[in-house]
């Protein structure tokens, strides 16, 4: 209980837990009871029950169970340190003015949606108006579940890449959307040599086919997370093309817009006729090293943004205000303050400090293009013939038994990836893992260290 | 634009607003060609298409057009003041630490679910489990939708009390269920004399009639919003009784719970029958003076929580950590610091404070026994017969054009509460206006002098 507040760096925080995780300790009287007479309609919607374990109790178990304490945590993309002073400051001032901690217009403050506009009218080389073109929301996560409920009738298909953002799949689940992946293809040499992330891609001829009159939304992100790709121009022109003659909403998750060690293009600046079909998503968490947050946006043409505003305050109402305030002075003052280069320099110092490892163990990766995220391929390192694996995760892919076995034997915890995978392509990460680099210096030094005890295993 | 930094007490702040209020600036180039042509299939859902004008913004245009600036706001439920300093000052410290910065567990932070837990095992009369029996959402209304998502198939039927929150509609419709409505009869002699708001009565031979073999869940609120009754330990054993005999899921949104004038009797601990179909709603915003913090939590049986936390999690993964923090010291220390023994007593203050004017004016109103929100019944109120309503106020109940002429003739805002009610039952309110006491003393005076100003208008 007391974990969160003796926090180290080092240690490695359950900050998630879910359903499946949760234990009984209390009497199910009412429950057995009618259980046993098979009288009970009290049973939770479709939409909530029977799911697997999922890969964030899975990392936790193994964390909990592995010898090697505290553990390394590499997994989940939270920062390892602080927003800057700045915005803190912004934050803890906020906290004093009365109309800052109460409700927020649902649609965001004022002020908030201001500095957004004026933030990103210079990428898309036009004024955008904070009034009809930008909405706040709890984060970018429920901001994509408010444009799904904007948009998605029951039946109505989604195309989303594979791997993908393990919350796309309850949040079109939830307004009754049928999804459709599209595979991104990782370079055949992933096995055996270090390239870019660039090299993962799209199969246009399958998108194609994937697409069909029921399809009503597309989902993007770039940069990509698990896969660190940036999409180039070319392949956005491709994909906003097909969207534009089948009419199809992009939502474009560009979370780790801040993040890019190449040049990055936004989907929505590609075309007004692009732009017409694009809902741009926002998150000031990962902007700013605040993922607790919960400060969101999402950016498009009025007539597509209003529908959106419009589930966001059925879903939430409206967002939290002192920590608006805040990212507003953050977008206000970002510039000035030097913030946005030093953020692409300080996360580019750290992934090519940690993937130094990697060129040491001679481990291939896929070289990130942005983000803080990187996928190393494991597929020399052996897994031990008869090692204690337990049932759930032996029955999981490759990339399960070796993130567990990287939790139990070098103490370090990271992500498999195929959990951001249908079954049916899970095969093509099997040999990754996902490791998050926003982390202190010492902590990733730290990794490493425990990283390089991974020698004697590789073939 | 402006508006929201230059704020003073007195001054009308737009802090809401829908998809209705929006105005399109844009140009609609795609929408525009491809509805002459019939061929778009780019349209909303219908969960947020096809809304009539809301109240909120109804009564934000009347504000605007009024010629008595500032408007004293008495419309919406935030408070005019700042929560204690020792809550503003744990979430300022919470700021300064980076894991509050970052993800909390999907369920909510554990000092904030212990706290919690702590506080309300007392009125349980036995241990509440943080761990099952608590879990944090963003806000109360996110946690009232996360209920409803985790029981609610589309067919099933949710009965609540008119009038009604009016986010209640949208939360139960998203899932899929009907909503199934009866009413809370205002006493026959509402319009000629003030008495207590208990005298709102249930029906209990309506209530009966009213659950069928597809009711899933009944919404109780106590202290209720609008009306200001603390349902009585009798009706809520009547309704318990009800809800055992029919296997009826009880959510009981108890976010007023700290602002009661009479003994307030919780549902849950009615009996162990009874406590193990409900599931009870908090709001730290309530409770504390913060409506913009967006932290609220769902206590329960462990059968009934681990679907509404694995709902939030797909809502909106997780609530916002720095606030979590603060509202955990909030229940640590609230009643070492005798925060709730004043938070009774200063709303309780303010309430008879305000309502002196209708006693002066002798205009009868049914006085508040929790929350803090009074409905003054002003039948007596003669609005001239050739007043220039605007077509969609003219077009509303009396209670539209009771709040439209306050907002333009003396410069008070209320909220008209037939928009919390069903046509069939508006009537019954058609004739009331509701106040939210929740501000500032200076403010209630002001109130109290323009509202003099109606004695000419009254027969």
């Amino acid at each position: 209980m007391s974990r969160m507040h003796s926090f180290s760096p080092l240690q490695f925080a359950l900050t998630t837990s879910t359903a499946s995780a949760i234990t009984h300790k209390v009497p199910r009287r009412f429950f057995q009871s009618t259980a046993m007479t098979g009288l009970s309609r009290i049973k939770p919607a479709a939409r909530v029950s029977g799911q697997k374990q999922d890969v964030w109790s899975i990392i936790n178990e193994a964390a909990a169970a592995s010898p090697k304490q505290p553990i390394v945590n590499m997994g989940q993309g939270f920062f390892g340190y602080n927003p800057p002073d700045f915005i803190l400051n912004a934050a803890k001032e906020a906290l004093d003015r009365v109309e800052c901690n109460q409700y927020s217009p649902t649609k965001g403050r004022p002020r908030l949606k201001k500095a957004i506009a004026d933030a990103y009218s210079p990428f898309w080389g036009r004024k955008i108006d904070p009034e009809t073109e930008v909405t706040i929301t709890t984060g970018a996560n429920e901001g994509m579940l408010s444009a799904f409920m904007a948009f998605i009738e029951p039946g109505d298909e989604v195309i989303i890449f594979e791997p993908f953002f393990d919350q796309y799949i309850s949040n079109i689940e939830m307004p009754g959307g049928k999804i459709v992946t599209v595979p991104l293809h990782p370079p055949s040499t992933g096995a055996t040599r270090t390239s870019s992330a660039a090299d993962w891609a799209v199969d246009f001829e399958e998108l194609e086919k994937a697409i069909t009159p029921k399809t009503k939304m597309i989902v993007l992100n770039t940069p990509h997370n698990p896969v660190g790709k940036v999409f180039s121009k070319k392949e956005l022109q491709n994909i906003g093309h097909l969207c534009v003659k089948n009419e199809i909403i992009i939502l474009s998750d560009e979370v780790y817009d801040r993040l890019y060690y190449v040049p990055f293009t936004r989907m929505s600046t590609l075309s007004p006729e692009i732009e017409a079909l694009t809902i741009t998503v926002g998150s000031a968490g990962k902007n700013f090293y605040a993922t607790g947050w919960r400060v969101g946006w999402l950016m498009g043409p009025a007539d597509l943004i209003k529908y959106v505003s419009a589930a966001h305050t059925r879903i939430c109402y409206s967002s939290v205000s002192p920590l608006q305030e805040a990212c507003a002075v953050g977008f206000e003052q970002a510039s000035a303050q030097g913030f946005w280069d030093s953020t692409i320099h300080d996360m580019k110092s750290k992934m090519d400090r940690f993937n130094k490892v990697w060129d040491e163990l001679g481990m291939p990766y896929s070289d990130p293009e942005g983000g803080y995220f990187v996928l190393v391929n494991m597929n020399k390192v052996k897994l031990p013939e008869d090692y204690p694996f337990p049932d759930h995760v032996a029955s999981r892919p490759r990339d399960f038994k070796l993130a567990w076995f990287l939790i139990q034997e070098v103490g370090v915890a990271a992500i498999p990836p195929t959990e951001f995978y249908t079954d049916k392509n899970a095969h093509l990460a099997e040999d990754y893992v996902r490791f998050a680099v926003c982390k202190d210096d010492e902590v990733l030094e730290e990794a490493k260290n425990r990283l390089r005890g991974l020698k004697k295993y590789m073939e």
